[in-house]
């Protein structure tokens, strides 16, 4: 029987279960309960007030935005976050990264048979604290159990959707020769937060993700610098992959300055010991933005204006040769092109 | 080496890879061409026409609906659809039976390491023909892969969004004693289906899943009746848990007459065999509505003028006893209450 409370192993109030059971996934009672004193009660005044399969939001006329991510990260805590937090952040990010404000979260869950309860519910608070920091609601929710062995604890799927106003123009295709590309801080810190827990470095300063919502410091940016070309959030693949794709996006060239892409020293060192390049290593809380040349100055004071844009820097420009590649010009003088990430060095970023 | 062409192998030119690798998750080239062979190949014009991480969509002023929901059937393929298909009708149906018009589909693929391309093309096709069936759009997506024995193939998580018309104002809450509780046609086919399958059931005619999208059949009837009270898609828990969820909702009884439920001869067979009540199978293609007492006739002549609504039948009804229960009453005039769905019958059944 899997639906038998395992009353004396219990440690938490919050359900009559320690684990979950396949029945949480049922669409009868347990997943009643589960979604009462688990999710409800957990996104508080963050959740959805109504228990409808939908939710029906208010929209002025114009344009909204969707965006959807799936998160599978291993492991699901580390230092810095947690897959909820990130889950949220990925989602507001997409979103503001394109000129989106982000407003509404829908979630799925996917839960392996035999997580603890108090664990999932640790992961809803964070979701819910990360909605509170970035000011979004969460709307809708589903969640499928899966027979242990079938899955990895927890996946969690969130979509997003923002409202864009009506101003807003940008794209990948919008770079031009000239155009300045600036970073809003330091680099692979949360790619090598990861690691270094799953690889097990002895670090003598943990690294900590930078996990964080980019809506805010987004906003700043454009209203300061409303001609920026184009934004994105260097995460899976790294700088060198987000790069590219907007290279060839908008048909251009790149050329980024390698000492002047901001590393911290445990980030530096931590890619040395694993033999990564922090230009392809994930980011879950930095801005990519290209802008005219003539704004770079107000550019990065907006940047650095906001808490999360103190390390702000220009890393390169744009340039008219050969359209769709990113070249890394070294501290030496030399040149080098940064092709897409191929293969996979990093699994289970996000 | 994960990240080797497996050239010999591959029996697809889908791609120059037989199966999912890491480096298919990894947002570099090998995601990328994941993204383009078969995801945008597969899709269409029902597919997103543009690689940004988000999709624009313009919108009237008023209200939009949003739904998710995970996908992790097993099996992914069977009579009558598979897991791509349900992971559109499912959503598209959330979004119908609150009144909303679907309209776009956002997808997260969770797949595991090993996973034959070629299968997920085949989910991919069929989705695509869902959506065209359902006239939707898939207007943005993401994939993440995890490591061999930390998934199970494919697990699909789609939401949806819609517009509700503004005359429009369904609700579980609506619910009145009087009212008459209506199917679209016969229960349990989907759930039946699919254990058939996984149990092994030699049966004369196989069982086929009843996977449909009913925005259609719902345009129908609200244009029939729009006094409608409130829809549900009875799938997870079944027609008992749904109507218990409106009779709460709502603070009213209801009553189901026994013999007055449409199930197949094969279902009910298979029911009987693995000991189960069609009324908490899952059905993946079947509305209940509950309408005003003197707009049944307009109801059924409208459900039973479409294709999905042929077996349509008055089911049961609104009753002002027992509130937030719902009572089945048998064809030898006892009654007996239909509980919300205990445990876990049939894990995995969507």
């Amino acid at each position: 029987m899997t639906d038998r409370p395992d009353d004396d192993a219990c440690p938490v109030p919050l359900s009559r279960y320690a684990q979950i059971v396949l029945g949480h996934g049922s669409g009868g009672r347990l997943s009643a309960d589960l979604l009462r004193e688990v999710f409800l009660a957990g996104y508080g005044d963050r959740g959805p007030d109504a228990r409808e399969d939908q939710a029906v939001l208010e929209v002025e006329a114009g344009r909204i935005a969707v965006t959807t991510d799936a998160f599978v990260v291993h492991p699901r805590f580390f230092p810095g976050g947690d897959i909820g937090a990130l889950s949220i952040y990925g989602t507001v990010n997409d979103l503001a990264v394109g000129g989106a404000r982000p407003r509404w979260i829908a979630v799925a869950f996917v839960v392996e048979e035999g997580l603890p309860v108090e664990e999932l519910a640790r992961i809803v608070r964070s979701m819910r604290d990360a909605c509170e920091r970035a000011d979004v609601t969460l709307v809708t929710g589903d969640t499928k159990v899966v027979d242990r062995g079938k899955g990895d604890g927890v996946f969690v799927t969130t979509t997003g959707v923002g409202v864009v106003p009506a101003e807003r123009d940008l794209s990948a295709t919008h770079a031009r020769p000239g155009d300045v590309i600036l970073t809003s801080g330091t680099l692979g810190d949360h790619g090598m937060a990861i690691m270094s827990v799953r690889e097990g470095l002895a670090l003598v300063e943990p690294i900590e993700s930078d996990a964080a919502p980019l809506n805010g410091l987004v906003e700043a940016l454009l209203a300061a610098v409303p001609e920026t070309r184009a934004m994105r959030d260097p995460t899976r693949g790294g700088v060198a992959s987000a790069l590219t794709e907007i290279a060839a996006a908008s048909r251009v060239g790149m050329t980024v300055f390698e000492d002047a892409v901001p590393v911290r020293d445990t980030v530096r060192g931590a890619c040395e010991i694993l033999g990564l390049d922090p230009l392809y290593v994930a980011n879950e809380g930095k801005l990519l933005a290209l802008v005219p040349a003539e704004r770079r100055g107000a550019a990065l004071e907006a940047l650095r204006g906001h808490p999360l844009g103190a390390d702000a820097a220009v890393i390169g420009e744009v340039t008219d040769r050969r359209p769709g590649t990113v070249v890394l010009r070294t501290a030496f003088g030399t040149e080098r092109v940064l092709p897409m990430l191929s293969g996979e060095q990093l699994p289970r970023i996000c």
